[in-house]
């Protein structure tokens, strides 16, 4: 665990793949990821926990399964536990994902875009 | 619990106080909560859950037992459980707190600036 003062800005800047979560610090049995967006997700859903995003630019669209909603930068979103969504991005998009430890990031769906857990910027 | 968009500007236009935070979202036992900060808090600590700053604007510094740490905009900073801390500003400063649902601003210290829980914007 890291006891740093975490810079958002600077540790986008060190990686560069898609759909590829970087965890940047824990709290309790939670972790803050900061991973980039391009295109279309998978639909899936997280059946134990709610999972969080914060949006630092551009715009992402969650797709539900009776709606949409709309993130731009500045603002955040809960999506419920059990939920299935699907994040769908215009070009590129940077985000701060707070998920419970051990949250994959596929749920059950599984497919090409499942990534490692516990990757560490 | 609300299942809404939440633009973290918007809502910090929603309430001019200090050091006392509004709660704008859940995660499973966790809350989100805005809170502005002018001058000094009180020494306290969480006995038993870390806390996550976020830091939107200004500068922030959190002086801990051993040494003290400078959050500026766009960066995040969790104080393990069980570390006392204490939140100093120059000016005005916003941020979002990110803590466990129960826990209070001031830990078991009290005093005149513990805040009401469970307050919504």
């Amino acid at each position: 665990m890291r006891h740093d003062v975490i810079d958002f800005a600077h540790n986008l800047g060190l990686f560069e793949d898609y759909w590829s979560p970087r965890v940047i610090a824990e709290m309790n049995d939670y972790q803050f990821k900061l991973v980039k967006l391009r295109g279309e997700f998978v639909w899936h859903d997280h059946r134990d926990t709610d999972e969080t995003f914060i949006l630092f630019d551009a715009r992402l669209r969650i797709e539900l399964c009776d709606r949409q909603v709309v993130l731009e930068a500045g603002e955040m979103y809960v999506v419920p536990k059990g939920v299935e969504h699907r994040s769908c991005t215009e070009g590129e998009t940077s985000l701060l994902l707070i998920e419970a430890r051990g949250v994959v990031n596929t749920g059950a769906s599984g497919g090409a875009l499942q990534a490692a857990n516990d990757r560490w910027v």
